[in-house]
């Protein structure tokens, strides 16, 4: 029994989130246990990090598989590379220690969310950007980044209600302008169901002016999923990698 | 009368290139001209600054049209963008002096081919960036560069033998690196049918080995089109500008 962490790219564009569902082959985690069981010749489970939504993109996602043999690693990617349609990639594939599980090991994440402020859409990035082209105070968003950063209870920041605890660590809520394009990174132990878009329109709203930094604090505390702002949609967001301790 | 240019961005992936065609809506032309005749209630020809091939881009084409009156530039453009498939956008209308004319006003061009180096092709670029994983030497590719650039009979690097002269000065070859994207930047005058493809296809022969850069003298003087590298393929193709003199 050998254990393999895969890391994986996808354009989310087309396909109905990560999570195998029963009815439809156009999830991420389906079509890779469809072609790697189909590789490997018995049914493996993919595990990844976490469920992206449907809509969403990921420049690093990673999940583990367990297999009943060594593989060579580099002929193993390969093959499933050249089986795999061209908006997924598996961009490694990793020998691991037994145990390993790309979600429950996993320490922490970088999520980048990308906004398009150009007057029109960027016919090139339309798909990977949330075009929004408000006029946007961009030093009272990183105001707001930062009282939203550190230890806090999201529950304002979800969606949903099935995890025991909503308290979250974010280190980091960096905003990134480049040309026409704003991006934010979030980086933190873990995400809440929906929590980086919500975190997102909430950062507009402070953008354009229609909430102030100083009432962070209170939304936060409020617990009230209606006092944060509106879900940003899945297309800007972009997994970027996902953080694991040194010894595996 | 008035005439006004327009700059004019397309994600050329599903058109069949720029030039109308009676068969097909799948040109950038037809689309335009259908829209802009029907937004001022007459028949308006789109003179493009030149043809982009089948699956080409551009972040920066320009075109001229002829109305009958004076229109208000901003709103124009916005009912033209509202009316666009979200693949094609004008991003803007300038009011020129009458007889201008985008094709032989233009003084000169600025082409950038991309190529993907990664092992495998990026999710994100696939559709603007030819993936080419081969080990590729950037300086003797530089080397080649050099020695394409300048006032040369560029019959070797073109297709079609339809103009009266194939001589063309080439300002600049520049290769960008940026990750795993290598950017080709072409400036000249005017290019040939096909010319920044096979100049591309050419500088891979030298990057691969296959062609060194000493060679590329004699592939001009040769005047044989079998004598230079391959057609490179129009997805990672695109036109960024078109120069014109500044008075117009």
């Amino acid at each position: 029994m050998r254990t393999y962490k895969l890391t994986i790219a996808y354009d989310g564009s087309r396909f109905r989130g990560w999570q195998r569902q029963p009815d439809t082959d156009l999830t991420i985690q389906g079509i890779l246990e469809r072609i790697i069981s189909g590789q490997v010749g018995y049914e493996v489970e993919v595990n990844g990090s976490g469920r992206t939504d449907a809509g969403v993109h990921a420049s690093g996602q990673t999940a583990s598989i367990v297999l009943a043999g060594q593989i060579e690693e580099l002929r193993f990617r390969g093959e499933l590379n050249r089986q795999l349609p061209e908006d997924i990639r598996v961009l490694d594939v990793q020998l691991v220690k037994n145990g390993f599980h790309a979600r429950y090991k996993a320490k922490g994440k970088h999520y980048i969310y990308t906004i398009d402020r150009g007057e029109r859409p960027d016919v090139f990035t339309r798909k990977y950007a949330w075009h929004f082209p408000d006029k946007l105070d961009v030093e009272q968003m990183r105001c707001a980044a930062k009282a939203l950063t550190g230890l806090h209870d999201f529950t304002s920041f979800t969606d949903r209600d099935d995890e025991k605890s909503k308290v979250r660590k974010v280190y980091r809520i960096d905003i990134e302008e480049t040309g026409s394009k704003l991006m934010i990174h979030y980086e933190g132990t873990g995400f809440l169901y929906h929590m980086v878009r919500i975190l997102t329109g909430t950062l507009l709203d402070v953008g354009t002016g229609r909430v102030k930094p100083e009432e962070i604090r209170a939304i936060l505390e409020a617990e009230d999923r209606q006092r944060a702002g509106q879900l940003a949609p899945a297309l800007g967001l972009c997994l970027r990698e996902v953080y694991y301790n040194k010894e595996r």
